[in-house]
C-alpha cells in the first residue's frame, strides 16, 4: 500500500535549504503552497529554520513520526541519510538526488547499497533521480515534487517515467483547465515500480483514468498482469516514446527487421488494453473526455452542429478513426423535422443551424441520445452572439446528467467573452473542446477502450487434440543434444503433435534411399538438394518441381548424381503444393514477456511493405482473427477479383496451434513457419517450411 | 486590386440595426471596436442612429465616398440595395445575406441577378452568403465582419472557404496569441474568388503566410496558376476539409475505386507547393513558424535540450516526418565539449542539462547553427527554477535574430510563473511551441517548403522524337467516328508516336490469315481469342501462352477453331514477354484541372494495397521520378532479395512521354497503361495493354 507516500500524514525534507533557487528548498515551498496539512520537518545540519519552519540537525531528532522523507543531498551521503531514516522509522523515502544507476560505474554500487539499507529498516525508496509525487485530495493534498506545475483536484492520473515528459503533461492538462488526481514520476525505480503505482491508482476511487508514459517496461509479464487488472474497470491511456530508436533488438529471426524499436511494447499495451497514443496533446485531451463521460457502448457516433465546415473535419476524423455515422431512426428523424428549424439537416450529421437556441438543441440531444442507432454523440457548438449560449448550456448539462451515452463538445467560442457558458459546461462535467478533431479523436479512443472491455473476458484458445507430452519430448531431446535449432523431422514433429499440418517430405543419402523413401512423400514432388555447400540452389538447378512419377523422379535423381558430383550432398524429396497464397507466422520471445507473435503475408508483403501485425501470446480467437483482419493485405486472403478468398478459419486455426505450441512449450526462442500455403479448402493449407530455435 | 475591401476608407452597413443581437449591429460595433479610422454609414429606412452613429435612410444619402457597403437585409431586398449601391458609386459589396445559390432554386436566379447588377455599375461582390473579411493593419484596421474572434497584427493571412473552419483557425491563433494580417471567408464567391484573394495577399507585404481552407475549387487550372506564383515566394499552407466524403466522383476508368474524395485537390495542392495539412492545430502551429523564420536549406535538423524525454519525443517526430538529425561536425563536438557542462551530452540531440544558464545554452545554439551539418534548430527549453531563463531566452534572441537558419522552441513552462522569459523570446521572434511534437511538424513543414521551392524551377520534361500529328491524326479520325474509345490499333499508333514500345500483335478473322499474318509478331506468342460473347477466356481455354514456333501455333488455332466453334470470334497473336514487373501509368481528365497522371504496381497492390501515387500533369523529370520513390512498393522495382531491379529510368521516361501525350492531346479522358511489363534492360519493357478514351 502506497499510501503514506501519496497521502503522508507528515513529510521531512532532508537537504532542505533557505536559497531559495534550490530542490531542498522548492519542496518546501511546495508543500506549503498546495496547503500540506500535516508536520514540514526540514533536516538542515546547522540551519535552526528553513523557510520560517523549524529545521532539524537530524531526522532522528524530528519529534513526531515521519511517514515521507525527502533526501536531496549529494549522492554519496545519501546512504548515511538513509540508516538516520531507518533508525527514525520512515516509511518511504523519496530520493530526488541523481547520480545513481544512470551514471553507471559507482553509481551502480550507490543504488545497490541503498536498497540494502532500505530492506534492512523495512524503508520503501520512490526513486532515486526522480520529481517525486503529487495528490490533489482536497482533505489533505501533497506536493511531494521540486518541479512547479500547479495542480488543482480531478480525476486523471499521471505516472511518467521521464519526468520531463510528465511535467509537459500536467502543464498541458492545467492549461486546459483540467484537474488532476495524483502524479507520479519514479525516475530509476530502484523499489517502488511503475506497476505498483499503477495497482495502487486502480485501486483510488478518485481515479477514474490514468495517464501513462513508459520508454521501456522492465518486468513486462508484471507490467501486464497489474494493468489487465485495471482495464477491466479503469482506462490506462498509454504513451510509448523513443519509436524509431535505432538500437532496436532484433527480436526476430528471419523477419527482424520488421521488428520496429516499439513493437513489443504496442503489442503489450494492445494485449493488456491500454489505449496508445503518440502525442502527448492526443492523449491529454482523451483523458478528459474519459475522465467525465461513459464509455461508448458501440462504434456508432452522432454528430450535432450548429455550423457546417466544423461537422465535415469531425465526420473525417471520425471516420478515419474506425467510428461509423449511422442513419438516425426514422423516429428520430420525424421528432426532429417537427422540432427543429425548417432548414435544419436531420440526418446524421444534424445541423439545427446557428439560430438554433436552447429548445432546438435541447430537442436534438434528446433525441439523438435516445435513438438506439447511435452509441455517442458529438456537438459542434459554435457560440453565435444572437443565440442565448448560457441557455444551450443549461439545457447540454441537464440532459447529460441523466444519459448513459458520452457527449463531447466541439465548442468553437472566445472562452472570454463566452465565460458563462463555457463555465456552466464545465460544472456540468462535460468535456469542451477547441477543435473538433481532438473531440473526435477523443470518442474514438473511448470507442476503443469500450471494444476492448467487451472483448477482454474471450477465454485464450485452446485446443484438445493436441499432444503437448510428445512437443515436449522432442524439446527435451533436443536441450540435452544443446542444439540450438531443432532439426526439420524435429520442427515437423513439434507441428504434427499440435496438429499444424505440414508437406510430407523425406531425406536420404543415396540415391538408392531416396527412389524408396520417396514413396512416402508421393506425387506431384519436388526433389531438392540438401547440402551446407550448395547454396542458391534454385540458380545452380538443384530443385526440381513438380515431378509427376516415378520415372521422372529417377531422371532427375540421376542428373542430380551427375551435377553436384563432389559434393556433400542429400536428397530431400518433399510434397508439391500447387499455387496458393503465401503466409507467414513467426514467433519470438522477448525476455521478461513471454512470446510475441507475428503475422502477414509472404514474400516482398513482408519485406517490403511491412505489413504485419504482432501480438502477445497466448492468443484468444478474437485476437487471432484481429491479428488476420488487421494486416493491409487482408482482402487479398478474402479474395479479390473473383478470386475465391483461403480458409480463414482454418488460418486463425493454425495461429491459436501456434500459440498453445508457444504456451506449451516456453523454451521455444523463435518459430518460423514461411511459408504456410493457403487454399480455399480447409485440408489443403499447408505449412512449407519451418524452423524453430530453443 | 482588393485595397478597396481589406483597407476601405469608409463603409456604409444596409440593414444595420440598432437591436444588439443582430448581424446589422455586430458590424457597426466591431468596425468600432477595431477602431475603424474612415466614417462608418448605417443605412436604416427609419432609425436616424444606429449603434450612436448618424444613420441614413438610404446609401444614396450618405455624404461621402462608399468604399465597402455590407448589406444585410432580407435575400430579396439585396438586388435592389444593389442597384442604390451602383447610384453611389460603391466599389465593394460585402453581401453577408444568405439564401442564393446555395439554397438552390429561386436563390440561383437571385444570385445571378445581382452578378447583372454588379456588372452593370462595376461593383464588386464578395459573397453571399458570407463573413466578410479583416485587416489587423496598425494604421488603418478593418473588422468587416459579423463574427467575435478578436485579432491582433501579425503576419499571418488567413483564407477559409467555410465561414465555421475560418473562425476557428482565427480563434486558435488568438488563444495561442499570435496575430493575424488578413482574414477572408467568401460564402457562394459570386464574384471575389479565391485565387484573386490570393493573388492580392500575394503582393502584401506584410503578409508572411497564408492558412487556406477549402472544401472544393471552383477553377483548378487558375487556382493552380494563381498558387505557383505565390509559392515561389510565401508559403501557402492549405487544409481540405471532407476528405472522406461518400459521393467521391470517380475520375479513373479502371482504377476508379483508387481516388479517393481528395485525391485531386490533394494532388493539387502538391503540384502548385501548397503544404498540405489534415488538422486544425498542426496547421495553426506550423503557421507560427513560418511567419517569423526563414525556410530550412535542407532536411538536417539538430535538436537541443536540457531535458531528456521531450528530446526523444522532437526526436521521433522529426524522423518520423522525414527529417534526418546529423552528426555534428567535429568542430562542433570539440567546442561544445570544452564550453558545456561535463555531463553535457555533445552530440545531436545535444543535452545542456537542466543546470544549464545562458552562458551554455548560447554556446550551444550558436555553435549548432554554424555547424554546415544543421539546417534547422529545435529547441527543447524546460524553465527550471534555478536557471536564470530570462538569461537563457535573451540569448537566444540575440544570436537568432543573426542567423540565417530556421529556429523554433519548444518551452516546457508555465507561461504565467515565466511570463518574463516567454515575453522576451516572444519579442524576440522566436516562435514557442508547448509540445515538443508541433514545434517537430512546424519544422516538417518548413523543410517540405524549402524542397519544394527548391525544385519548382526545373522545366517540364519534353522529348524532341515525338510525333504529335500522327496522335492527333488518329485522335481526330476517331473523334469524327465519335467513338469514345480508341481502337486497340489505334491506341497503339498513338504509343507508337511517343516513341512508348508495346508489345507487337496482330488480328485476323480467319485461321488462314493468322497464320500469315502472326509472322509479324514473332516467337514466343500468346495466342487469344477475341470475342464479345467470349468472356473469362482464359477458363474457357481461349488463351495460348508461350507459343515457341509456328507448328504449335497451328495446332493452337485448330484447336480454337474446334473449341469454339460457333461463336463469333476472331484471332489475336501477341507477343508473349516472360515475367517481369508489372506496373500500371494511367492517367483520367479532370474538368477544369487538366490531367491527372496515376501509377502503381500492378494487381493487388493498386486493388488492395492502394498503394498508387497521382500528380497533376504535365510532369517534370523530378515529379516523375517523385511518383515513382513516392509508392510503398519501390523497394519492389529497386530491386530486394538480390532480385534484380527495373530501369527506373525507362519507368520515368514513360511517364513522363505519357505526361507529353496528354499536354498534345488534352481530348483524351483516360488512358491506362496496364500492364506495362518492367525489366532491368531497358530496351524489353514493354506496355503490354492499353486503353484509350477521348
Amino acid at each position: 500500500m502506497l499510501d503514506a507516500l501519496f497521502s503522508p500524514k507528515s513529510i521531512a525534507v532532508i537537504g532542505a535549504s533557505n536559497r531559495p533557487l534550490t530542490i531542498g528548498y522548492r519542496i518546501t515551498q511546495n508543500l506549503k503552497d498546495i496547503g500540506f496539512k500535516g508536520p514540514i520537518y526540514p533536516v538542515h545540519p546547522k540551519d535552526p529554520e528553513i523557510n520560517s519552519l523549524k529545521a532539524y540537525p537530524s531526522i532522528t531528532q524530528v519529534p513526531g513520526e515521519v511517514d515521507l522523507a525527502h533526501i536531496v543531498v549529494k549522492n554519496t551521503m545519501v546512504p548515511a541519510m538513509m540508516e538516520e531514516c531507518g533508525k527514525k522509522g520512515v516509511k518511504f523515502v523519496i530520493i530526488n538526488t541523481a547520480g545513481f544507476k544512470e551514471i553507471g560505474g559507482d553509481g551502480i554500487e550507490l543504488e545497490k547499497q541503498i536498497k540494502e539499507i532500505a530492506k534492512k529498516y523495512n524503508i520503501r525508496i520512490f526513486g532515486p533521480n526522480c520529481q517525486g509525487v503529487m495528490n490533489s485530495d482536497t482533505v489533505n493534498p501533497t506536493y511531494a515534487n521540486f518541479t512547479f506545475t500547479k495542480i488543482k483536484p480531478g480525476h486523471i492520473s499521471i505516472l511518467a517515467q521521464s519526468g520531463g515528459v510528465g511535467e509537459v503533461i500536467n502543464q498541458r492538462l492545467y492549461q486546459l483547465d483540467v484537474g488532476i488526481r495524483m502524479y507520479a514520476s519514479n525516475g530509476n525505480a530502484a523499489d517502488i515500480s511503475i506497476p505498483e503505482i499503477l495497482e495502487f491508482w486502480g485501486n483510488d476511487e478518485k481515479t477514474r483514468v490514468i495517464v501513462l508514459h513508459v520508454e521501456s517496461l522492465s518486468n513486462p509479464r508484471e507490467f501486464m498482469r497489474v494493468c489487465k487488472a485495471i482495464t477491466n474497470r479503469k482506462p490506462i491511456l498509454g504513451m510509448k516514446t523513443g519509436r524509431t530508436a535505432m538500437g532496436a533488438r532484433a527480436v526476430m529471426s528471419h523477419t527482424g527487421s520488421l521488428m520496429k524499436a516499439d513493437t513489443s511494447i504496442e503489442a503489450i499495451f494492445d494485449k493488456c488494453g491500454i489505449i496508445s497514443f503518440k502525442n502527448q496533446e492526443e492523449i491529454c485531451q482523451a483523458a478528459i473526455a474519459f475522465a467525465s463521460q461513459p464509455i461508448p457502448k458501440g462504434p456508432n457516433v452522432g454528430i450535432l452542429t450548429n455550423t457546417g465546415g466544423p461537422a465535415i473535419i469531425a465526420t473525417d476524423e471520425c471516420i478515419e478513426g474506425g467510428l461509423s455515422l449511422p442513419d438516425l431512426s426514422e423516429g428520430t428523424k420525424k421528432h426532429l423535422k417537427a422540432n427543429l428549424f425548417p432548414e435544419a439537416t436531420v440526418s446524421n450529421p444534424v445541423d439545427v443551424l446557428a439560430t438554433a437556441g436552447p429548445k432546438e438543441f435541447a430537442v436534438a440531444v434528446e433525441s439523438m441520445l435516445k435513438d438506439e442507432n447511435i452509441d455517442s454523440l458529438l456537438v459542434n457548438f459554435v457560440t453565435p452572439f444572437f443565440v442565448d449560449c448560457a441557455g444551450v448550456a443549461k439545457e447540454m448539462v441537464r440532459i447529460a446528467q441523466a444519459a448513459t451515452k458520452p457527449i463531447v463538445i466541439n465548442t468553437m467560442t472566445d472562452k472570454t467573452q463566452w465565460k458563462e457558458t463555457m463555465d456552466i459546461l464545465k460544472a456540468g462535467g462535460l468535456p469542451t473542446y477547441d477543435l473538433a478533431e481532438n473531440a473526435a479523436k477523443a470518442l474514438v479512443a473511448m470507442t476503443k477502450y469500450g471494444e476492448y472491455q467487451r472483448k477482454q473476458d474471450e477465454p485464450v484458445a485452446s485446443f484438445a487434440d493436441t499432444d503437448k507430452k510428445a512437443a515436449r519430448q522432442i524439446i527435451e531431446q533436443a536441450k540435452k543434444r544443446c542444439c540450438e535449432f531443432l532439426s526439420l523431422g524435429e520442427a515437423l514433429g513439434v507441428l504434427y503433435a499440435y496438429k499444424i499440418p505440414a508437406t510430407k517430405f523425406t531425406i536420404a543419402d543415396t540415391a538408392e534411399d531416396i527412389m524408396t523413401s520417396a514413396d512416402y512423400v508421393g506425387y506431384p514432388m519436388v526433389l531438392k538438394v540438401d547440402s551446407a555447400d550448395i547454396i542458391h540452389k534454385t540458380d545452380k538447378g538443384g530443385v526440381a518441381l513438380n515431378i509427376m512419377d516415378k520415372k521422372t523422379l529417377k531422371e532427375k535423381v540421376d542428373s542430380f548424381q551427375k551435377q553436384f558430383k563432389g559434393c556433400q550432398f542429400k536428397y530431400m524429396a518433399q510434397e508439391y503444393l500447387t499455387k496458393g497464397r503465401e503466409v507467414i507466422i513467426g514467433a519470438s520471445h522477448v525476455e521478461g514477456l513471454g512470446h510475441l507473435v507475428m503475422f502477414g503475408l509472404g514474400g516482398v508483403f513482408v519485406e517490403v511493405l511491412k505489413d504485419v501485425s504482432f501480438k502477445v501470446a497466448p492468443l484468444s480467437e478474437h485476437e487471432a482473427r484481429g491479428m488476420i483482419q488487421s494486416i493491409k493485405g487482408f482482402a487479398i486472403l478474402k479474395g479479390t477479383r473473383g478470386e475465391k478468398g483461403v480458409d480463414l478459419n482454418r488460418l486463425a486455426e493454425f495461429l491459436m496451434r501456434v500459440s498453445q505450441l508457444l504456451t506449451d512449450c516456453p523454451e521455444i526462442r523463435e518459430l518460423d513457419l514461411n511459408p504456410i500455403m493457403l487454399y480455399p479448402e480447409k485440408d489443403k493449407c499447408k505449412v512449407v517450411d519451418v524452423r524453430i530455435r530453443i
